[in-house]
């Protein structure tokens, strides 16, 4: 029998399902609505179902060594989502315990940035690394800190809130009520608002003057800079200019062996990795100039979160 | 026989060294000038010689189980001192294999920020803590970050460099050669930079116009605050006001149970903390704030390098 673990990626919208082996390899998968049910049970009883179909459905059979979970504001220690604000239940879930009661095998959770992080260090470009940082540029800024082999998780399992680290006093109004977050600047959302700020400021002929603020996303901002539009390709720059500053901050601290940039805007390639690279040499204390890799990350970004999150149970239950 | 580690404190001017057993007790005390002779080898003979002495005068015989040494831009992994700009040896310093060499012990070295931190954990407030920050405020600032009970090292072993964090863009000139770095207003230097802008803007009655920049001290800031010197207590205000932002920042990256402020600056006690504090929750993110203590080192300020240093040998070498 194939022995695997189930990654389990919990987002607003969808949750996905995948059976990985100890290799990283993904054997079945499968989605669905994270909407289904109203309470967390009926979810959970709708899951079991799914997985229990898609393993039906394979003609291999498999062990399943334990359950990883990686869902936005998952607690590590006490295996609980607690105060999602983009996930429909209210309070505190016991999504470990439960899932485990479920599935009646060990269940660990963690939240999603910090999944990648150790998908990262399993199966990804950051094997064999013990000191690194993952940085998920999605509709917010996430991370996840590697330090000596170990995720940091701090003293209540919320380490690794990078996205929410002042770079501008007075700055754009963040999602958690404050002004000046990273995460205002240096994210798929962010980026946008630096392009709304920048069309306004010069008034100047763009093909990004065409969309909406709800139209523009960070591939068409993308697609306009690979077309040759010179207010994109700044736009770009800005973006990896404040990026770069942040992290170089950021390894005064932690002094990583390298950071991995991971998701929506991060598929922007060389676009953003390099101001963002100039900007953080640029801004290095000197003696960490010309020591850390700045890389895109290598995990695939369809299946990445359910691969980080199996990551974790085998880093876990591997016996 | 006592076992006791010898904690070494190389310093710009001054050595101290120390005789401590394993709850942290000094037993013998003895310091020498750092300028001895021209190169690290004379040195080290005068210091050998030192400890020699100091044992021979003792009647207590002593099992030395190994060396621990704390220095600036002192290199744990490698056990070297590399460029440091305060001290007379040039280039890179092979400083715990020939101390091992000349003692016949095992010798481990780290900077003296993070012996300070190893000194907190094993014989100070952060007892039985496993994520902890410490802050050294004195000429510049310092820090040592613990993360699950180890401390954070990073690939380099340059990890926890948080008075180079920028704080200000475009801000106060540091000795790094950048511009607006967290020591150049959070230290007993950086208070007295305060100090000078403030006494500058206001041109207003204040014990503090007496002084000369060479004069003024972040001892003579305190006792005329102490004083009711309105001007004075401001300028605490300002300093805790910019660090407790910048600690704000560090709890989002690595989420400590507690903070401690150490040396000079820190002597202030209440007057520097009650600031700090304030300005530190206020820009807390949400699911940090009154969860993280801030609070003065329980080290003795006199001896707390040599301790720090000696349970780093104690941490290492107990068998």
């Amino acid at each position: 029998m194939k022995k695997v673990a189930i990654g389990i990626d919990i987002g607003g919208t969808n949750s996905l399902v995948g059976f990985v082996d100890e290799s990283g390899k993904v054997f079945l998968e499968a989605s669905m609505s994270t909407l289904i049910g109203d309470t967390f049970e009926e979810y959970l009883d709708a899951l079991y179902a799914t997985v229990t179909e898609a393993q039906a459905s394979s003609d291999e059979e498999f062990e399943i060594i334990g359950i990883g979970v990686g869902a936005p504001n998952g607690n590590y220690y006490k295996g609980t989502i607690e105060f999602a604000p983009n996930l429909k239940w209210k309070g505190v879930i016991r999504v470990a315990h439960l899932m485990g009661q479920k599935f009646g095998v060990p269940a660990v959770l963690t939240n999603d940035a910090n999944a990648a992080a150790i998908g990262e260090m399993l199966f990804g470009g950051a094997k064999g690394m013990k000191n690194f940082i993952i940085i998920t540029l999605g509709t917010g800024l996430g991370s996840g800190i590697v330090v000596n082999g170990e995720l940091v998780y701090g003293h209540d399992g919320f380490a690794g809130e990078l996205g929410h680290v002042i770079v501008q006093k007075g700055g754009r109004l963040c999602g958690c009520g404050r002004r000046g977050c990273l995460e205002t600047y240096a994210s798929a959302t962010g980026i946008k608002r630096t392009a709304f700020e920048v069309i306004a400021d010069r008034n100047q002929e763009t093909i990004l003057s065409k969309y909406s603020y709800d139209d523009l996303t960070s591939f068409k901002l993308y697609e306009a800079a690979q077309n040759g539009d010179h207010l994109a390709r700044e736009i770009f720059r800005e973006t990896g200019k404040v990026l770069g500053e942040a992290l170089a901050d950021f390894v005064a601290s932690s002094s990583p062996e390298a950071i991995f940039l991971f998701g929506g805007l991060a598929n922007a390639g060389e676009l953003i990795l390099e101001p963002t690279e100039k900007s953080m040499e640029e801004n290095l204390l000197h003696i960490f100039k010309n020591k850390v890799k700045l890389k895109i990350s290598s995990l695939d970004e369809g299946n990445a979160a359910v691969v980080g999150a199996a990551a974790l149970a085998w880093k876990e239950f591997k016996s």
